[in-house]
């Protein structure tokens, strides 16, 4: 019986593990999430793509922002702003408890793999959610206003200042934990999905860990990716910005060329159907992702190019 | 010009506190406070009595608990529990924000003081309210169950467990604040409050600070206290229980004993009217605050019976 990884970040990312989750068995899928993106924010460590992988397979998204969760308040922020905190990271009420709950758990000394773990379980999520690496990773933009942590070129700054390199702080020394070991070599894998994350940004960030890419390369199961860049632009976020500051073009051919040799397949939505795709088998699908069957439908997809049959992976179906 | 300083606890002591902000003008008033409940919950630096305090003067307390803020909400905890997270000491959601706060200042090097003026600024509270001291001071409850940890004993235990002893940790090598001792020495110090705080929970560990003591006893200002006692019993919290289990009657004759030759006058409550008073002038007026109007009243009171002209001290009168 197949066993299923997907590699992703946040928002974009969350949507396809959501539809994979609708097709593959609980027990049979993990999903190994992006910790570039946290920080340290109020003395709190923040996890914003594993919250918001977390919340989306729980159904607690908010689906209007894609980040946070669902019937969400605010009455913590409006307070702290009353008093001069920092406001620019919006935490909801909800939202930080799960950030309260993860730092007094991470300074009582257990790893951030154990509390995800916990934290999805407490939500009702059964899927096996995890981060890359336990330890401490951090993404760092280059910019022509200097260095900046990501968070704030990505949420206070809104990506506006120009990328002109990224650094992920802590890679060199990070290693992948052992359950994230355990996914990528388990003799039942079956495929290897890339999400349609930004790459540098989400992806990279995991393959800087190392071994983590030789993990990848070493397994027989098929690596599917889907391209996160449709007709010449990003779903969403700054990925079509960052490679145009990068000096390339964003294309889904770019995206392709940046995975290397680590792919077996990459999936270009159909707007992109002419795309010249090098290293890795090409397939054809639509991709935007709007409705809950579009995540399903590209889920079926991506396993479908990993030679896997979806029924044959305890299906419940679409929900 | 006379200033005059409030020593107290929490929610019976800032009935008073408040009471005297209507009628001494805030420039003139400093209320220092007790730091012996404060301790690190959740990750977060909590002072019950500071927050009680300045969110009371602020207009902002919670009128059914007395405790905690006005119009709260409880999104935060409910979330924090769903997820396994401690849930015993309650912080509502836009409390939490104060807590935080606090936290994040005093890890940037930030001194109690200095942020308990700023949040009672930020709140439009212009009466000075600090902490006695700015460094480590904790409020053990030695009981039959073991040492506990104030807010265990009070708040978790809700006092059950037989008292035995009280420590004050840290004490010893705590410093009163330099606004502290500003406000003892001032030459225009014209009374000296004691609220109807407990003794031993909300003044001993003012009081356990080296130097404390000595600048109450050094000023010329008198020193007026009001009885938390009222007919035998507590007119709030454990301090009647206390006393039974440290062998004293629960009456004002035996708080007035307890201050020892601290106090030049020991307001007692009219159903008290024959207690015997050692050691201090004995004042009766009414000292049950229920309304607005009663905090007034006494605070009246206690100026008068500090020799000051209520109408000399720039009173706005009640509002």
């Amino acid at each position: 019986m197949s066993r299923v990884v997907a590699l992703c970040g946040g928002i974009g990312g969350a949507k396809l593990a959501l539809g994979l989750a609708q097709v593959v068995a609980p027990e049979r899928l993990t999903v190994i999430v992006n910790t570039g993106d946290d920080f340290r924010h109020l003395g709190l460590h923040v996890s914003p793509d594993l919250d918001t992988v977390t919340y989306t397979l729980a159904g607690r998204a908010n689906p209007e922002t894609g980040w946070g969760r669902a019937d969400e308040t605010w009455r913590f922020m409006a307070a702290l702003g009353e008093l001069g905190g920092e406001t620019w990271f919006s935490l909801g009420d909800t939202d930080l408890a799960t950030n309260v709950h993860r730092t007094v758990r991470l300074a009582a000394g257990d790893r951030l793999t154990e509390i995800s773990r916990a934290v999805a379980a407490a939500l009702g999520v059964r899927v096996d959610v995890i981060p890359a690496t336990d330890d401490p990773l951090a993404t760092v933009v280059e910019t022509d206003d200097g260095p900046l942590p990501f968070q704030r070129y990505f949420v206070e700054r809104r990506c506006a200042p120009r990328l002109t390199g990224l650094r992920y702080e802590g890679a060199e020394a990070a290693r992948p934990t052992p359950e994230t070991v355990a996914a990528l070599t388990d003799a039942a894998l079956g495929a290897v999905i890339l999400c349609p994350s930004n790459p540098y940004l989400s992806i990279d960030p995991m393959l800087a860990i190392p071994g983590f890419r030789d993990l990848l390369a070493a397994t027989r199961a098929p690596k599917v990716a889907v391209s996160p860049i449709v007709g010449g632009a990003a779903v969403k976020g700054p990925l079509a910005k960052i490679m145009a500051e990068k000096g390339v073009e964003p294309s889904p051919a770019a995206v392709a060329a940046h995975y290397g040799d680590l792919l077996d397949v990459f999936v270009v939505d159909e707007a992109d159907a002419d795309a010249p795709v090098v290293g890795a088998r090409k397939l054809v699908a639509p991709t935007v992702m709007r409705s809950l069957a579009d995540r399903v439908a590209l889920a079926r997809v991506v396993l479908d190019a990993a030679g896997l049959d979806a029924a044959g992976l305890d299906a419940a179906g679409p929900r």
